[in-house]
């Protein structure tokens, strides 16, 4: 595979070679011992990439596997005697770059640090190590009747990882996302300083909120050591309804009606009709939706519900229902069980969907709710003025705007995404709702936003990393 | 009043004499208009202080009250130019002393930024200027079926104040604090740069959260123009459960298992019996406790529940009312609309009776819910051990413990809130919840705070304001 990091890269104060010198491997033994350090040949590819579809893996110097906050800091202690660049990396699903190391710079793969601590059930809070996966910590928290509700595609994620990216998925419509859960972290900083930041708190006005800071930032302030969440009550009883529309416009229509409405879904989702068409054939899925409904419908609302009591939820599930068709939907499909569930994990496997489908970008742009259809006209208009297929689905409660684009030119790919960003942020929306910067986005995200703002952003990653070790080739560096 | 300013203060850079040269009038009059400039006895004593109890008022040596963030813009380079000290000002309610002005410094006051800009139905978003208050906000989003949770006691509080302080209030345990509604801001600069930050966004990932940065940090990092805040659907069904228990022991015992239990309280109170018998004797309130059911009860909790069925909360109430009974609860008060209100404002009023009472502190620390009870026998311990009388109330759902504490012993009453905070963060809580450090909890965090975790806020701090003109005697500086 890949380029393998013999180029110079010119990141601040890195090391360029292809690996790291047998002085700097002897000194991160002593840390965390020598199987733990892995150089040369011993490195799997799998720690060069993420699942970022436009970018090259890369070869670090060398892999380094820490078993505790102490070995991190160690290691963080050796990196800034050298000036190597880090990477932390969690499970490596991440769509934008952001664990993607520098060639012949350092990852620290947190794959050893992946105990769940604590099911704190008087507190509904859960403590883990950062190379926990949610499906590990789903299965840790309904042994005890409760729910970590941050549900983004991909249930290898670990905990670190969609802190990182401050993750979101399908749920957030009802919950919010990574940064609405997590009550504290332990990181560390380049100089092997380990901090705690707030605890078994849902409030606190003490200073100001590092772990809010840190989540979302990618890798480029601190490696995160362990993680403080909120747990909630796991309702029993959840109903699907499946709702197809005339036009995707209908559709986004609709959303911030539903959420007026009070049902306070689960999971709001837009699906179009030629994404419906992939995921539900990809992944042998019959709804039961008969041809001529197909055949009209260029979009589909799906709905989840959940509580507590199955008779509320069933009326909750007519006032839906009666909402949706006023709202012109042309049938409604409550699914069973087993069919929603498909429904939503064939969803949730969009990305895969479309990767498979030789999709060139995928982005998640994200808009004020009720901008959906404008947004959605609009990356309509430009991606056939750049001979380019572009569609999708989304979390269409939260405004997030999932889009592949298939575009195998890259220039006309990068015009036509800086415009899809443009249009986005014109109507009030970010570049990114749930998948970061990372590279992926950097350019544009360096190019389209205010250069206070980016200036800003540089100070405060130097307050924490002055020299410019953490991820430096993510998100601010041009 | 009061100490006026006369004083050498020491603060880096900042103006110490007792009014602002005719030179800084002058530039600042060209900002904002002459009139908007007040210097010496135009200066009304309610700009020299807030409502922290242990401190003084001081005397700025201007108050300014610009229109718009432009004017904002201006006179902060203005007071860069000259090293003026800043302390943004909104209704003056904060407890911790985080309006009060450097003496011969700058107020800002935003009074005059009273506007609602903005009630958007279809995004559930509300953009407010930073000083219109909570009751004005109530009244616009009320129109619209909507409401903006957060409820601290003081319904006269500003937005931008709310914002400063993270200002969180009963509803917490239901809707979470301000950090949980605010989606962006405009905030501007010492340098004067006007920055967006967020916007009508329920998520994001696109570099930095600075939106969340600012929230909390007192006006320490930059001045808040605009807010923009998450709204929610007003259900209209609301019912009150008053339960008086033998200890306060059971009371916090109870609240852990009123949260697991699924009824989602929108208030979750508990009271002390002393607290409970002034709050009510003030505010005049026959509750229909009998006699020999007060001269049992401890302690009270308080839960109110909301809905947007009137049956659901008829059943929720229901189920309600046994746990708590199988809790231990001596009997149960369904309060009828009107005492319920009457309750919940004499709660809110609990500061000012124990002001009235002559408390000669406040503290708001907050831990881990289910640590209350812990915390609540450290701090009668450490309270008989330095001849104090500390009892209150608090947010119990939220771990939040409000405590009037009666000692006027400057020095033995210092020693003792220094045991108290120790206590609170042995246990895994920080010292204040939601008022704030400001300059009444600035010893203690300093003291008590990991000093790499002080020197990182120090430099994160400097990231924005480098010259240290923005209230430099609040939360950082020594």
């Amino acid at each position: 595979m890949s380029d393998t990091g013999t180029s110079d890269t010119g990141t601040s104060g890195t090391g360029t070679s292809g690996t790291v010198s047998a002085d700097v491997a002897a000194a991160l033994a002593e840390v965390v011992g020598r199987d733990q350090v892995l150089t040369g040949d011993q490195i799997s590819p799998d720690y060069g990439h993420d699942e970022m579809l436009s970018a090259a893996a890369q070869q670090p110097g060398a892999v380094v596997r820490p078993a505790s906050a102490a070995e991190v800091s160690g290691v963080l202690r050796v990196a800034s005697a050298h000036q190597l660049a880090v990477t932390a990396r969690g499970s490596g699903s991440g769509l934008s770059g952001a664990a993607i190391p520098e060639p012949g710079g350092l990852v620290i793969s947190l794959e050893r640090m992946n105990r769940v601590l604590e099911i704190d059930v008087d507190n509904h809070v859960a403590v883990v190590q950062p190379g926990v996966t949610l499906s590990e910590l789903d299965e840790a928290t309904s042994a005890h009747g409760l729910t970590y509700p941050v549900y983004p595609g991909e249930l290898s994620a670990s905990l670190g990882g969609n802190v990182a990216t401050n993750a979101g998925g399908m749920r957030a419509v009802r919950y919010g996302v990574t940064r609405s859960q997590v009550l504290g972290l332990e990181a560390v900083l380049p100089t092997g300083e380990v901090l705690r930041t707030g605890g078994k708190l849902v409030k606190a006005s003490t200073g100001y909120d590092l772990t809010q800071l840190i989540i979302g930032s990618e890798g480029t302030l601190a490696v995160v050591t362990e993680v403080t969440l909120r747990l909630y009550p796991r309702p029993p009883h959840q109903a699907t309804v499946l709702a197809p529309f005339h036009t995707v416009d209908e559709v986004a229509r609709a959303v911030p009606k539903v959420v007026h409405s009070g049902v306070a879904p689960l999971i709001l989702e837009y699906i179009d009709g030629l994404t419906m068409g992939a995921i539900t054939y990809a992944q042998k899925l019959d709804l039961g939706v008969p041809t001529e409904v197909r055949e009209k419908a260029q979009a589909y609302l799906l709905v989840m519900l959940e509580s507590g009591h199955a008779q509320r939820l069933d009326e909750d599930t007519e006032q839906l229902g009666n909402l949706l068709t006023e709202l012109g939907a042309i049938d409604l499909y409550v699914l069973p069980g087993p069919s929603a569930r498909r429904l939503v994990e064939a969803r949730e496997k969009a990305f895969w969907t479309s990767k498979a489908a030789g999709a060139n970008d995928i982005i998640d742009t994200v808009v004020p709710r009720a901008a959906i259809p404008e947004f959605l006209a609009a990356a309509q208009e430009i991606g056939q003025r750049h001979g380019a297929a572009v569609f999708g689905c989304g979390h269409a409660g939260d405004g997030n705007v999932h889009l592949a684009v298939f575009q195998p030119d890259d220039e006309v790919r990068s015009a036509l995404l800086r415009e899809l960003f443009e249009a986005s942020m014109k109507l009030g929306g970010l570049i990114s709702g749930e998948h970061g910067i990372g590279r992926a986005k950097k350019r544009y995200f360096l190019e389209l936003t205010d250069p206070a703002t980016i200036d800003l952003m540089r100070r405060i990653k130097r307050a924490f990393d002055p020299t410019g070790i953490l991820n430096p080739g993510v998100l601010l560096e041009p």
